[in-house]
């Protein structure tokens, strides 16, 4: 992973407040992952390991969608108040991971 | 999850020669889905997770296409063989299940 | 478009008994690209252009699951039947066509 | 279509700059959709449909994530430097753009 600008000295980024529930809601997607690992290993039906792959994409999806409007409502709007080309380089940055999220 | 049909009597689905290698493939999605529950207990910068995030769901599509192609080329075209309203059924779950990918 | 494998001699495709289901279909989703393009020339609000422009993408991916839909039905069930490297082909082809629409 | 906010009082919406290039590609796409319509008619295999309607709709996801970029830059950072509820009703919008965007 390459590392991207870090917001200049704060500690807090926008989704701290939160945290505790998106560690609980990944916490389940590594319990998601572990299930769909045994299930091959077990050798379940094709079409119904498919079915889990589809939950598993949806919940990620739904966490990097909350992520994301975190980022737009603090990293984004702080940026954009202060103006400058970090606003500018905030807005291209944010961009660049929708298309990535719409694409994947 | 909900229990499909399941092929009557066999053993074998269609991913079966290729089991470790999915394995493999779903032990590494187990892996990168618990780095991103660490980067957000360490205060990851959001862009750098939601990459992640993204990374992930490409990874997990990749293997479910993989697992449709293989039930394809084995259950469908077995059943196809076979035909008779199982065939249908088949066709029908496989149908379901590629629109539960499109959309998720 | 490159052109793919053409069903020997046929002229009847999977979708041939929706043919005028799906022309009404494609119909409404021209007259939906027409509308995006006019909201532009008009300078409505870019996120009710955005509105607008998920309907139609999910009015083409519901087509898409549909024809694909009928082509398993037809074309593949039949090649199953009939085996051999026309089989294999069909699969590989399907399977190709559905990784493009996961990832569109 | 239901009518969002409206900016108030601007003529002026973030992708007016490049009207004429959207209207280009616009064209383009009425151009796809009618493109499909006409293989659909002549009986076309299905599977060059189905990659026309997969071309079709990654030029649409194109034309919105441009379309996004530009309501991100004008619209999100002019609402954020003024601040308020406005502020934050113009996130809630394009997070929930961004959402259809990625479940279409």
């Amino acid at each position: 992973m390459a590392a991207s600008t870090k917001p200049s000295g704060g500690t807090a980024h926008g989704y701290i407040s939160d945290k505790d529930r998106y560690l609980a809601r990944l916490k389940r997607i590594e319990g998601q992952a572990r299930g769909i690992h045994r299930m091959v290993d077990e050798d379940t039906y094709c079409i119904d390991i498919l079915t889990q792959i589809s939950a598993l994409t949806s919940a990620l999806e739904n966490v990097a969608l909350a992520l994301l409007d975190d980022h737009l409502k603090h990293c984004v709007v702080n940026a954009a108040k202060a103006g400058g080309p970090e606003a500018d380089e905030k807005i291209k940055e944010a961009s660049d991971a929708i298309a990535r999220l719409v694409k994947s």
